[in-house]
């Protein structure tokens, strides 16, 4: 089994037309799959921009929608893991329609692997940034995401979900190797605390953490930071891109997983005796 | 109640005799007493080398012994708070002689407030690094500390204890603000997670985090980083030392806890439907 394997990252500019996205994902993917990566990675809602004007008429079924059949050809096409960022997935509840921001993963075969939803929505209202209220609009994911792949094992979660260690920890304990994380951190959090919170989680669970965040949108309602990263178990990052239209590619090893946790146990240190994360 | 505190770390140079590190730290907390600082917080083992061989004669009794005498005249003296660093405690166990690594932490009338005993033991074997066995010479304390002053309540950790996220939930769930560290990070860790690990607790729990360090001793058996540092809930680094001898002092300002959690609630937003942190 290799242990080396190449990553990439679309971090594309999100526009206003759904076709426009894909035409560009798939202009991305394939540059990325010619350069040989085997894991591909979109970002949070790459087919759609940030902004609640545009929710409901973009959201898609899943399975079966245009974005997924979409992903699913490209997996196939290019023989590639790929890590479909997130999309705004149509749900029906009590209070009415509302859209799941769900990440998808297929398999060389074209084949879906898993998905997740994301499980924390960002309602916040920052003095010097945007006000943001996802719950009006959003439906919340209730699962810890771990994909098993014929390399390694994939957590998934989404932007906001990074905020908390505790949801992080699970997937370790699941047995993630590398947190996938589609997002878009805003101009105000982005500075603050994108890149401490990938080092943050690489370093406490000895994973690797891949952000993979669309290309600044100046002028939007909701400014995205970029800089979509690579960190390893060590803190080290590894690729950064800036805030421009990039394709990021970046090759791990996986053995630093096992190394780092050899030389420094952290996760068998921690006193289950004393605390413990538990699945109520 | 005064909303801003000031708080002076005295990062002390570690030399082999006791009687000379206490005095050092005497010069240090009356210096910082007449800064008008009310917090006073001193390093890990600031009363004995960090090496094994010091340890068993310099471990003292406590109540009783000669340090925790001083650190209670200390306090009483200059009317502070006096957060102890932390110091070898004699214990016999089953196995024989060991050592607590205990923080102790004083009123302003003397009287001790509380304690905290070392929970997690550094046993590491790093590859750039030194090779440390705590655990062949420690014994494990096994409470979560917070210490309710009359402006503040404080969680008290000691070095390795930050790197386990679970641990500084549960100080903050059981009310603390600020979270003081007195620590001794080497020039391997040091420089590679000191202030990613204090910027991290701060941000993911919206607290101030305050990292206290022994002075860099160049060419001891265990190297020390320095870099004494006080954080603020944003992840805002608000005063840091170098690596040499240097008083730190820094204000802080409580309504900050309260204003970040308003503005991004991350402690309600846990999904405590999905996750846990139970001490059993």
């Amino acid at each position: 089994m290799p242990t080396k394997i190449k990553l990439a990252i679309c971090q594309l500019k999100v526009v206003s037309t759904k076709d426009e996205n894909l035409a560009k994902a798939e202009e991305m993917i394939t540059k990325a799959a010619q350069a040989r990566a085997k894991y591909i990675i979109l970002p949070e809602m790459f087919n759609c921009p940030y902004s609640t004007d545009y929710l409901n008429s973009y959201a898609e079924n899943i399975p079966g929608g245009k974005t997924y059949q979409f992903l699913a050809q490209q997996a196939k096409e290019h023989s590639i893991y790929l890590i479909g960022g997130s999309i705004p997935e149509a749900v029906s509840t009590e209070v009415g329609e509302k859209c799941y921001n769900t990440s998808l993963v297929f398999a060389p075969n074209g084949e879906e692997l898993g998905r997740h939803r994301k499980v924390h929505l960002f309602d916040v209202d920052l003095e010097d940034g945007p006000t943001h209220l996802e719950s009006a609009k959003f439906a919340a994911g209730d699962q810890v995401t771990v994909v098993k792949t014929e390399d390694l094992q994939l957590g998934l979660a989404i932007c906001y979900d990074i905020r908390f260690p505790e949801f992080m920890r699970l997937m370790v304990d699941q047995g993630a190797e590398v947190i996938i994380l589609p997002a878009a951190f805003n101009t105000t959090t982005g500075p603050a605390h994108w890149q401490l919170l990938l080092q943050s989680r690489a370093v406490d669970n000895q994973v690797f953490t891949v952000g993979a965040s669309p290309a600044r949108n100046e002028g939007a309602d909701y400014e995205v930071y970029g800089h979509s990263m690579v960190v390893d178990p060590w803190a080290r990052i590894l690729a950064e891109a800036g805030s421009e239209e990039e394709l990021l590619i970046c090759e791990i090893d996986l053995t630093k997983v096992k190394d780092i946790r050899r030389q420094l146990p952290l996760l068998k240190h921690r006193r289950s005796d004393l605390y413990q994360i538990n699945t109520p």
